[in-house]
């Protein structure tokens, strides 16, 4: 089943991604995005480049936004070796996905210097 | 049919969606979009998501814009009962994805303070 | 195969697009491209809207930047007949689409007064 199940666009202003509250990053990113964001040049954009991410990914799935914030951890962004961000979904992300027979989600990522911008696709 | 047949990406500053205008409104949107619009906490974002919105599903459908406004009011987009935005095609807009064997169009709307933006794939 | 083997997002400022630098503009663009971005209205923006369309396309094909400006130049953005941009791929962009079973590209461009933004789907 290649056929696409949802997409999703989302963008922010990178300045009000509160990157710098660490029970806000915590929350949201798993230990690994926060080690690879806080490795990057540019730690704020990021940061907000993976939470636009996270929010588009969570679009591109089809359901209704839970309100808390807390279940985007579900959603992990990392690079591979191309720099190609890649999705993996845990907990409730995954069940939700499985549930729609959702089994990969493409996503590219950009940012200027103000606004982080993110587009996925769920299949 | 799976494959997507066209994709469409646009973006508007709020502010320059006319959303206090009753012509403008009634030559571009469907009663049910003035009711769903008009009902929202931030009417004047909503207004302007779905513009972008019909928009992006125009470039997606892969014909020559008709340099008429009224044509976007065959673009209906309202949300599903998780939020998701649909598209239901009327009129040219109808007839043209026909004649493309396009049946179904994914959208994504995101806004900021500022800035609506959209993303639309046609199949 | 009509799978997306990738997607890609770009956004920038079209003031920071320097289309007025020829050596830039020569290094990045086709004749063709020169030729069509020069005659549009606001060749600034249409400069800039290609700029963002080739590293939407970059993004889409999967392979690492290779920090060399000049390789934009194989990926080629030209509007159909109904203004739709169509993608050509050229040496290195050509030869990685095809290592990577990629035969065709999709893109969509948008611009405010001040922004420019793309989104690709590889297949």
């Amino acid at each position: 089943e290649n056929s696409t199940a949802g997409i999703g666009v989302d963008q922010e202003l990178i300045s009000s991604v509160p990157s710098w509250n660490s029970t806000f990053v915590s929350r949201n990113y798993t230990d690994a995005e926060i080690a690879y964001c806080g490795g990057q040049p540019n730690a704020p954009a990021s940061f907000a480049g993976r939470w636009v991410g996270k929010e588009a990914v969570f679009k591109s799935l089809g359901v209704a936004s839970k309100g808390a914030a807390a279940s985007l951890k579900d959603i992990e962004i990392l690079p591979d070796e191309s720099g190609v961000p890649q999705v993996t979904l845990h907990g409730d992300a995954l069940s939700a996905a499985k549930t729609r027979g959702i089994s990969k989600v493409l996503l590219s990522l950009s940012h200027s210097d103000t606004i982080a911008i993110a587009f996925a696709q769920a299949s």
